[in-house]
Protein backbone atom coordinates (compact mmCIF):
# COMPACT_ATOMS: atom_id res chain seq x y z
CA UNK A 1 0.00 0.00 0.00
CA UNK A 2 2.82 2.44 1.37
CA UNK A 3 4.55 1.71 -2.25
CA UNK A 4 1.44 2.09 -4.33
CA UNK A 5 1.51 5.59 -2.83
CA UNK A 6 4.82 6.33 -3.36
CA UNK A 7 3.88 5.50 -6.92
CA UNK A 8 1.30 8.23 -7.21
CA UNK A 9 3.44 10.77 -5.64
CA UNK A 10 6.96 10.16 -7.85
CA UNK A 11 4.15 10.30 -10.86
CA UNK A 12 2.38 13.67 -9.37
CA UNK A 13 5.85 15.08 -8.56
CA UNK A 14 7.01 14.63 -11.63
CA UNK A 15 4.64 16.08 -13.63
CA UNK A 16 3.97 19.06 -11.43
CA UNK A 17 7.88 20.08 -11.26
CA UNK A 18 8.00 19.42 -15.86
CA UNK A 19 4.97 21.77 -15.99
CA UNK A 20 5.39 24.26 -13.31
CA UNK A 21 9.02 25.20 -13.28
CA UNK A 22 10.98 27.63 -15.72
CA UNK A 23 13.69 28.82 -16.57
CA UNK A 24 15.27 31.51 -13.82
CA UNK A 25 12.50 30.91 -11.26
CA UNK A 26 12.32 31.22 -7.15
CA UNK A 27 10.87 28.14 -6.59
CA UNK A 28 9.81 27.49 -2.93
CA UNK A 29 10.18 23.90 -2.16
CA UNK A 30 8.14 22.14 0.32
CA UNK A 31 8.42 19.36 3.07
CA UNK A 32 7.61 15.88 3.38
CA UNK A 33 7.99 12.49 1.24
CA UNK A 34 6.25 13.61 -1.67
CA UNK A 35 8.87 16.80 -1.77
CA UNK A 36 11.59 14.22 -1.95
CA UNK A 37 10.27 13.23 -5.65
CA UNK A 38 10.24 16.68 -6.88
CA UNK A 39 13.37 17.67 -5.74
CA UNK A 40 14.84 14.70 -7.09
CA UNK A 41 13.29 15.62 -10.51
CA UNK A 42 14.37 19.38 -9.97
CA UNK A 43 17.54 17.84 -10.06
CA UNK A 44 17.51 15.84 -13.58
CA UNK A 45 16.16 19.07 -15.53
CA UNK A 46 18.74 21.28 -14.01
CA UNK A 47 21.39 18.94 -15.00
CA UNK A 48 19.76 18.09 -18.30
CA UNK A 49 18.28 21.14 -19.35
CA UNK A 50 20.85 23.61 -17.44
CA UNK A 51 17.71 25.11 -15.78
CA UNK A 52 18.40 28.03 -13.36
CA UNK A 53 16.33 28.47 -10.11
CA UNK A 54 16.72 29.29 -6.60
CA UNK A 55 14.92 27.29 -4.28
CA UNK A 56 13.77 28.64 -0.70
CA UNK A 57 12.97 25.64 1.62
CA UNK A 58 10.26 25.76 3.73
CA UNK A 59 11.77 23.40 7.04
CA UNK A 60 15.25 21.66 7.82
CA UNK A 61 14.10 18.68 5.76
CA UNK A 62 14.10 21.29 2.79
CA UNK A 63 16.92 22.96 3.31
CA UNK A 64 18.82 19.67 3.99
CA UNK A 65 17.26 18.18 0.52
CA UNK A 66 18.50 21.71 -1.39
CA UNK A 67 21.92 21.49 0.11
CA UNK A 68 22.46 17.64 -0.46
CA UNK A 69 21.75 18.14 -3.91
CA UNK A 70 23.49 21.10 -4.55
CA UNK A 71 20.39 23.01 -5.91
CA UNK A 72 21.17 27.24 -5.13
CA UNK A 73 19.46 28.09 -2.09
CA UNK A 74 17.74 31.24 -1.27
CA UNK A 75 15.94 32.67 1.61
CA UNK A 76 12.96 34.83 2.07
CA UNK A 77 14.97 38.38 2.79
CA UNK A 78 16.79 37.69 -0.77
CA UNK A 79 13.77 36.72 -2.41
CA UNK A 80 10.66 37.79 -0.64
CA UNK A 81 8.62 37.10 -3.60
CA UNK A 82 8.51 33.12 -5.34
CA UNK A 83 7.56 32.74 -8.82
CA UNK A 84 6.43 29.20 -7.68
CA UNK A 85 6.31 26.84 -4.96
CA UNK A 86 5.49 23.08 -4.49
CA UNK A 87 4.44 21.27 -1.56
CA UNK A 88 2.44 17.96 -0.99
CA UNK A 89 -0.24 17.69 1.58
CA UNK A 90 -1.97 15.51 3.99
CA UNK A 91 -5.47 16.20 2.34
CA UNK A 92 -7.19 17.99 -0.49
CA UNK A 93 -10.61 18.87 -0.39
CA UNK A 94 -12.98 19.46 -3.50
CA UNK A 95 -12.27 23.79 -3.42
CA UNK A 96 -8.53 22.63 -3.02
CA UNK A 97 -8.42 23.69 0.75
CA UNK A 98 -5.46 21.60 2.23
CA UNK A 99 -4.60 20.29 5.40
CA UNK A 100 -1.15 20.32 5.68
CA UNK A 101 1.15 20.15 9.10
CA UNK A 102 1.07 16.15 10.06
CA UNK A 103 5.06 15.90 9.87
CA UNK A 104 5.25 19.12 11.68
CA UNK A 105 5.84 21.74 9.18
CA UNK A 106 3.30 23.94 8.46
CA UNK A 107 4.31 27.55 8.97
CA UNK A 108 7.51 28.28 6.80
CA UNK A 109 4.95 26.20 4.63
CA UNK A 110 2.39 28.72 4.61
CA UNK A 111 4.53 31.87 4.27
CA UNK A 112 6.42 30.48 1.59
CA UNK A 113 2.90 29.39 -0.11
CA UNK A 114 1.91 32.80 0.74
CA UNK A 115 5.18 34.26 -1.05
CA UNK A 116 4.39 32.56 -4.24
CA UNK A 117 2.77 33.73 -7.16
CA UNK A 118 1.74 29.96 -8.00
CA UNK A 119 1.52 27.66 -5.68
CA UNK A 120 1.19 23.62 -6.37
CA UNK A 121 0.29 21.02 -4.07
CA UNK A 122 1.39 17.19 -5.41
CA UNK A 123 -0.09 13.87 -3.58
CA UNK A 124 -0.82 10.50 -4.58
CA UNK A 125 -4.96 9.87 -5.28
CA UNK A 126 -5.98 8.84 -1.76
CA UNK A 127 -5.64 12.31 -0.22
CA UNK A 128 -8.21 13.47 -2.95
CA UNK A 129 -11.51 14.03 -0.89
CA UNK A 130 -14.78 15.65 -1.15
CA UNK A 131 -14.41 16.81 2.64
CA UNK A 132 -11.46 17.33 4.58
CA UNK A 133 -11.51 14.43 7.07
CA UNK A 134 -12.51 11.85 4.93
CA UNK A 135 -9.13 10.33 4.35
CA UNK A 136 -6.83 12.59 6.73
CA UNK A 137 -8.21 11.68 10.36
CA UNK A 138 -5.78 13.15 12.64
CA UNK A 139 -7.11 16.55 12.53
CA UNK A 140 -6.01 20.09 11.94
CA UNK A 141 -2.28 20.88 13.36
CA UNK A 142 -1.86 24.13 15.26
CA UNK A 143 1.30 25.40 15.73
CA UNK A 144 1.69 26.97 19.16
CA UNK A 145 3.72 28.97 21.67
CA UNK A 146 4.36 26.41 23.97
CA UNK A 147 3.84 28.04 26.96
CA UNK A 148 -0.02 28.95 25.41
CA UNK A 149 -0.70 25.10 25.16
CA UNK A 150 -3.29 24.15 27.53
CA UNK A 151 -5.85 27.67 27.38
CA UNK A 152 -5.24 28.06 23.39
CA UNK A 153 -6.89 23.64 23.91
CA UNK A 154 -9.32 25.06 26.53
CA UNK A 155 -10.25 28.06 23.41
CA UNK A 156 -10.41 25.83 20.34
CA UNK A 157 -12.88 23.26 22.50
CA UNK A 158 -15.00 26.37 23.55
CA UNK A 159 -14.80 28.40 20.74
CA UNK A 160 -15.23 25.67 17.54
CA UNK A 161 -16.18 22.12 19.28
CA UNK A 162 -14.11 18.66 19.07
CA UNK A 163 -11.35 17.74 20.48
CA UNK A 164 -7.63 18.54 21.17
CA UNK A 165 -4.70 16.89 21.31
CA UNK A 166 -1.14 18.02 22.17
CA UNK A 167 1.31 15.87 19.54
CA UNK A 168 3.68 14.25 21.54
CA UNK A 169 7.50 12.97 20.44
CA UNK A 170 8.68 9.61 19.62
CA UNK A 171 12.70 9.11 20.48
CA UNK A 172 12.18 12.51 22.62
CA UNK A 173 10.48 12.72 26.33
CA UNK A 174 7.82 15.40 25.63
CA UNK A 175 5.66 17.07 22.91
CA UNK A 176 7.37 17.24 19.79
CA UNK A 177 9.02 20.87 18.78
CA UNK A 178 8.78 22.36 15.98
CA UNK A 179 11.30 23.64 13.25
CA UNK A 180 10.36 27.83 15.51
CA UNK A 181 10.56 25.84 18.43
CA UNK A 182 6.37 25.63 18.89
CA UNK A 183 4.25 22.82 20.04
CA UNK A 184 1.58 21.07 17.78
CA UNK A 185 -1.57 21.06 19.18
CA UNK A 186 -4.02 18.61 16.47
CA UNK A 187 -7.62 19.89 16.50
CA UNK A 188 -10.14 16.43 15.71
CA UNK A 189 -12.96 18.86 14.78
CA UNK A 190 -16.94 17.73 14.28
CA UNK A 191 -18.52 17.80 10.97
CA UNK A 192 -17.20 20.14 8.86
CA UNK A 193 -16.50 23.70 9.59
CA UNK A 194 -16.99 26.74 7.91
CA UNK A 195 -13.38 26.71 7.42
CA UNK A 196 -12.53 30.11 6.63
CA UNK A 197 -14.20 31.11 9.70
CA UNK A 198 -12.92 28.37 11.44
CA UNK A 199 -9.14 29.47 10.64
CA UNK A 200 -10.05 32.91 11.06
CA UNK A 201 -11.28 31.87 14.56
CA UNK A 202 -8.37 29.90 15.57
CA UNK A 203 -5.50 32.39 14.04
CA UNK A 204 -7.14 35.40 16.63
CA UNK A 205 -6.79 32.80 19.65
CA UNK A 206 -3.84 34.47 21.35
CA UNK A 207 -0.66 32.10 21.53
CA UNK A 208 -1.37 30.57 17.66
CA UNK A 209 1.36 31.31 15.67
CA UNK A 210 -0.66 29.29 12.68
CA UNK A 211 -2.96 26.59 10.89
CA UNK A 212 -2.73 23.69 8.98
CA UNK A 213 -5.70 25.25 7.09
CA UNK A 214 -4.13 26.22 3.49
CA UNK A 215 -7.14 27.72 1.95
CA UNK A 216 -7.99 29.11 -1.46
CA UNK A 217 -4.39 29.18 -1.87
CA UNK A 218 -3.43 26.16 -4.32
CA UNK A 219 -3.78 26.92 -8.22
CA UNK A 220 -4.35 23.42 -8.63
CA UNK A 221 -3.18 20.00 -7.20
CA UNK A 222 -1.82 17.27 -9.13
CA UNK A 223 -2.83 13.45 -7.91
CA UNK A 224 -0.71 10.58 -9.18
CA UNK A 225 -1.98 7.00 -8.86
CA UNK A 226 -0.50 3.43 -8.71
CA UNK A 227 0.01 2.97 -11.98
CA UNK A 228 1.66 6.11 -12.73
CA UNK A 229 -1.55 8.46 -13.62
CA UNK A 230 -1.45 11.82 -12.78
CA UNK A 231 -4.95 14.23 -12.86
CA UNK A 232 -4.76 17.64 -12.63
CA UNK A 233 -7.38 19.58 -10.29
CA UNK A 234 -7.92 23.57 -10.93
CA UNK A 235 -10.68 25.04 -7.81
CA UNK A 236 -13.88 25.86 -8.65
CA UNK A 237 -13.16 29.58 -7.72
CA UNK A 238 -10.14 30.80 -8.71
CA UNK A 239 -7.92 31.73 -5.72
CA UNK A 240 -7.32 35.45 -5.69
CA UNK B 1 8.49 64.72 33.01
CA UNK B 2 9.60 60.77 33.55
CA UNK B 3 9.57 61.55 37.20
CA UNK B 4 6.02 62.90 36.83
CA UNK B 5 5.01 60.23 34.63
CA UNK B 6 5.99 57.63 37.31
CA UNK B 7 3.67 59.25 40.03
CA UNK B 8 1.05 58.68 38.02
CA UNK B 9 1.98 55.05 37.33
CA UNK B 10 2.47 54.51 40.95
CA UNK B 11 -0.69 55.76 41.75
CA UNK B 12 -2.28 54.13 39.27
CA UNK B 13 -1.01 51.12 40.09
CA UNK B 14 -1.67 51.02 43.74
CA UNK B 15 -5.69 52.09 43.56
CA UNK B 16 -5.72 49.01 40.62
CA UNK B 17 -4.00 46.51 42.75
CA UNK B 18 -6.01 47.73 45.94
CA UNK B 19 -9.30 47.31 44.33
CA UNK B 20 -8.95 44.54 42.03
CA UNK B 21 -6.85 41.75 43.66
CA UNK B 22 -8.69 39.77 46.30
CA UNK B 23 -7.61 36.66 48.80
CA UNK B 24 -7.01 33.28 46.96
CA UNK B 25 -6.71 34.69 43.07
CA UNK B 26 -4.72 33.40 40.28
CA UNK B 27 -3.34 37.32 39.15
CA UNK B 28 -2.02 37.80 35.99
CA UNK B 29 1.48 40.20 36.41
CA UNK B 30 1.82 42.27 33.36
CA UNK B 31 5.46 43.63 32.27
CA UNK B 32 7.16 46.74 32.39
CA UNK B 33 7.81 49.65 34.53
CA UNK B 34 4.33 50.22 35.07
CA UNK B 35 4.18 46.93 36.79
CA UNK B 36 6.66 47.17 39.11
CA UNK B 37 5.15 49.32 41.04
CA UNK B 38 1.78 47.01 40.95
CA UNK B 39 3.84 43.81 42.34
CA UNK B 40 5.51 46.35 44.92
CA UNK B 41 1.98 47.66 46.05
CA UNK B 42 1.10 43.69 45.90
CA UNK B 43 3.59 42.30 48.11
CA UNK B 44 2.50 45.03 50.60
CA UNK B 45 -0.90 43.52 50.50
CA UNK B 46 0.55 40.10 50.83
CA UNK B 47 2.45 41.03 53.86
CA UNK B 48 0.12 43.13 55.31
CA UNK B 49 -3.21 41.05 54.87
CA UNK B 50 -2.06 37.76 54.56
CA UNK B 51 -3.16 38.15 50.81
CA UNK B 52 -2.97 34.45 49.42
CA UNK B 53 -2.17 34.77 45.79
CA UNK B 54 -0.56 32.95 43.21
CA UNK B 55 1.02 35.08 40.47
CA UNK B 56 1.34 34.01 36.39
CA UNK B 57 3.91 35.99 34.28
CA UNK B 58 4.05 37.88 31.54
CA UNK B 59 7.41 37.86 30.15
CA UNK B 60 11.14 37.08 31.55
CA UNK B 61 10.56 40.85 32.90
CA UNK B 62 7.51 39.67 35.44
CA UNK B 63 8.64 36.27 36.43
CA UNK B 64 12.16 37.94 37.79
CA UNK B 65 10.07 40.40 39.74
CA UNK B 66 7.87 37.51 40.92
CA UNK B 67 10.90 35.65 41.78
CA UNK B 68 12.99 38.45 43.79
CA UNK B 69 9.69 39.42 45.89
CA UNK B 70 9.09 35.57 46.95
CA UNK B 71 5.25 36.03 45.42
CA UNK B 72 4.33 32.52 44.59
CA UNK B 73 4.81 31.68 41.17
CA UNK B 74 2.34 29.89 38.68
CA UNK B 75 2.04 28.58 35.09
CA UNK B 76 -0.79 28.67 32.62
CA UNK B 77 -0.64 24.87 32.51
CA UNK B 78 -1.80 25.00 36.35
CA UNK B 79 -3.83 27.64 35.99
CA UNK B 80 -5.31 28.17 32.29
CA UNK B 81 -7.88 30.35 33.65
CA UNK B 82 -6.85 33.12 35.51
CA UNK B 83 -9.09 35.47 38.09
CA UNK B 84 -7.60 38.65 37.24
CA UNK B 85 -4.82 40.01 35.09
CA UNK B 86 -3.01 43.67 35.47
CA UNK B 87 -0.98 45.35 32.41
CA UNK B 88 0.49 48.70 31.49
CA UNK B 89 0.17 49.81 27.72
CA UNK B 90 1.58 52.26 26.05
CA UNK B 91 -1.57 53.99 24.84
CA UNK B 92 -4.90 53.41 25.91
CA UNK B 93 -8.14 54.91 23.06
CA UNK B 94 -11.49 56.02 23.77
CA UNK B 95 -13.17 52.27 23.57
CA UNK B 96 -10.26 50.91 25.68
CA UNK B 97 -8.57 49.44 23.24
CA UNK B 98 -4.78 49.74 23.96
CA UNK B 99 -1.41 49.12 22.03
CA UNK B 100 1.10 47.49 23.86
CA UNK B 101 4.63 46.01 22.99
CA UNK B 102 6.63 49.05 23.30
CA UNK B 103 8.99 46.92 25.42
CA UNK B 104 8.90 44.05 23.48
CA UNK B 105 6.49 42.15 25.52
CA UNK B 106 3.24 41.07 23.56
CA UNK B 107 2.56 37.83 23.45
CA UNK B 108 2.61 36.17 25.97
CA UNK B 109 0.95 39.26 27.56
CA UNK B 110 -2.08 38.79 25.27
CA UNK B 111 -2.03 35.23 26.22
CA UNK B 112 -2.28 36.31 30.03
CA UNK B 113 -5.09 39.15 29.10
CA UNK B 114 -6.78 36.72 27.11
CA UNK B 115 -7.00 33.92 29.86
CA UNK B 116 -8.07 35.87 32.90
CA UNK B 117 -11.70 36.80 33.78
CA UNK B 118 -10.95 40.00 34.14
CA UNK B 119 -8.52 42.35 32.47
CA UNK B 120 -7.07 45.70 34.09
CA UNK B 121 -4.63 48.24 32.58
CA UNK B 122 -2.67 50.80 34.52
CA UNK B 123 -0.82 53.54 33.04
CA UNK B 124 0.25 57.43 33.40
CA UNK B 125 -2.79 59.89 32.03
CA UNK B 126 -0.34 60.93 29.36
CA UNK B 127 -1.19 57.47 27.55
CA UNK B 128 -5.28 58.11 27.86
CA UNK B 129 -6.08 59.31 24.54
CA UNK B 130 -8.92 59.78 21.83
CA UNK B 131 -7.61 57.99 19.40
CA UNK B 132 -4.60 55.74 19.22
CA UNK B 133 -1.62 57.36 17.42
CA UNK B 134 -2.00 60.39 19.34
CA UNK B 135 0.77 60.03 21.97
CA UNK B 136 2.01 56.53 20.75
CA UNK B 137 4.27 57.48 17.40
CA UNK B 138 5.84 53.98 17.40
CA UNK B 139 3.50 52.14 15.53
CA UNK B 140 1.88 48.70 16.13
CA UNK B 141 4.40 46.26 17.27
CA UNK B 142 4.10 42.96 15.81
CA UNK B 143 5.64 40.06 16.08
CA UNK B 144 6.80 37.60 13.89
CA UNK B 145 8.17 34.46 13.10
CA UNK B 146 12.34 35.42 11.78
CA UNK B 147 12.39 34.42 8.31
CA UNK B 148 9.48 35.73 7.44
CA UNK B 149 9.74 39.50 8.36
CA UNK B 150 10.84 40.53 4.82
CA UNK B 151 7.23 39.03 3.12
CA UNK B 152 5.19 39.57 6.19
CA UNK B 153 6.20 43.66 6.04
CA UNK B 154 5.85 43.65 2.44
CA UNK B 155 2.09 42.11 2.96
CA UNK B 156 1.44 44.58 6.20
CA UNK B 157 1.95 47.52 3.38
CA UNK B 158 0.11 46.19 0.83
CA UNK B 159 -2.88 45.12 2.48
CA UNK B 160 -3.07 47.68 5.10
CA UNK B 161 -1.03 50.40 3.92
CA UNK B 162 1.50 52.80 6.14
CA UNK B 163 5.20 51.46 6.82
CA UNK B 164 7.12 49.27 8.43
CA UNK B 165 10.20 48.69 10.51
CA UNK B 166 12.64 45.69 11.75
CA UNK B 167 12.77 46.96 15.21
CA UNK B 168 16.79 46.70 16.18
CA UNK B 169 18.30 45.97 19.18
CA UNK B 170 20.32 48.49 21.78
CA UNK B 171 23.56 46.71 22.87
CA UNK B 172 23.23 43.66 20.66
CA UNK B 173 24.20 43.70 16.79
CA UNK B 174 20.95 43.31 14.70
CA UNK B 175 17.20 43.09 15.52
CA UNK B 176 15.38 43.01 19.19
CA UNK B 177 14.81 38.92 19.54
CA UNK B 178 11.76 38.16 21.93
CA UNK B 179 10.93 36.13 24.68
CA UNK B 180 9.87 33.67 22.53
CA UNK B 181 12.70 33.78 19.81
CA UNK B 182 11.01 36.18 17.23
CA UNK B 183 11.44 39.53 15.90
CA UNK B 184 8.97 43.14 15.88
CA UNK B 185 7.92 44.57 13.45
CA UNK B 186 6.16 48.24 14.03
CA UNK B 187 3.53 49.06 11.70
CA UNK B 188 3.40 53.16 11.31
CA UNK B 189 -0.28 53.20 10.11
CA UNK B 190 -2.12 55.94 8.25
CA UNK B 191 -5.04 57.43 9.58
CA UNK B 192 -7.41 55.92 12.25
CA UNK B 193 -8.14 51.67 10.50
CA UNK B 194 -11.30 49.72 11.56
CA UNK B 195 -8.90 48.31 14.04
CA UNK B 196 -11.04 45.13 14.39
CA UNK B 197 -10.45 43.93 11.13
CA UNK B 198 -7.16 45.40 10.99
CA UNK B 199 -5.93 43.08 13.85
CA UNK B 200 -7.47 39.88 12.05
CA UNK B 201 -5.96 41.15 8.78
CA UNK B 202 -2.85 41.02 10.78
CA UNK B 203 -3.44 37.68 11.92
CA UNK B 204 -4.09 36.13 8.58
CA UNK B 205 -0.93 36.96 7.43
CA UNK B 206 1.71 33.92 7.56
CA UNK B 207 4.35 34.57 10.04
CA UNK B 208 2.46 36.53 12.13
CA UNK B 209 2.00 35.57 15.86
CA UNK B 210 0.55 38.08 17.73
CA UNK B 211 0.10 41.69 17.38
CA UNK B 212 0.00 44.90 20.17
CA UNK B 213 -3.52 45.14 19.58
CA UNK B 214 -5.50 44.82 22.66
CA UNK B 215 -9.25 44.98 21.37
CA UNK B 216 -12.31 44.74 23.86
CA UNK B 217 -10.48 43.28 26.62
CA UNK B 218 -10.16 45.61 29.37
CA UNK B 219 -12.66 45.74 31.77
CA UNK B 220 -11.80 49.30 32.98
CA UNK B 221 -8.55 51.38 32.69
CA UNK B 222 -6.56 53.24 36.05
CA UNK B 223 -4.78 56.38 35.11
CA UNK B 224 -2.54 58.64 37.17
CA UNK B 225 -1.81 62.21 37.06
CA UNK B 226 1.40 63.55 38.52
CA UNK B 227 -0.53 64.57 41.48
CA UNK B 228 -1.10 61.13 42.78
CA UNK B 229 -4.86 61.27 41.69
CA UNK B 230 -6.45 57.91 39.91
CA UNK B 231 -9.48 58.78 37.38
CA UNK B 232 -11.09 55.43 36.40
CA UNK B 233 -12.71 54.54 33.04
CA UNK B 234 -14.72 51.42 31.86
CA UNK B 235 -15.40 51.01 28.17
CA UNK B 236 -18.43 52.53 26.49
CA UNK B 237 -19.60 49.11 25.27
CA UNK B 238 -18.33 46.29 28.04
CA UNK B 239 -16.18 43.98 26.29
CA UNK B 240 -17.66 40.04 26.26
Amino acid sequence: MEDQAQAGKRAAAKRAVDERIRDNQVVGIGSGTTIVSAVERLVERVRDEKLSVVCIPTSFQARQLILENKLPLGTLEQYPQLDVAIDGADEVDAHLNLIKGGGGCLTQEKIIASCAKEFYVIADDRKDTAKLGTYWKKGVPIEVVPMAYRPVQLKIQQQLGGKTELRMAHRKAGPIVTDNGNFIIDWMFDGTPDWVEADRKLHCIPGVLETGLFLNMAKAAYFGTSDGNVSVRIPEISPS
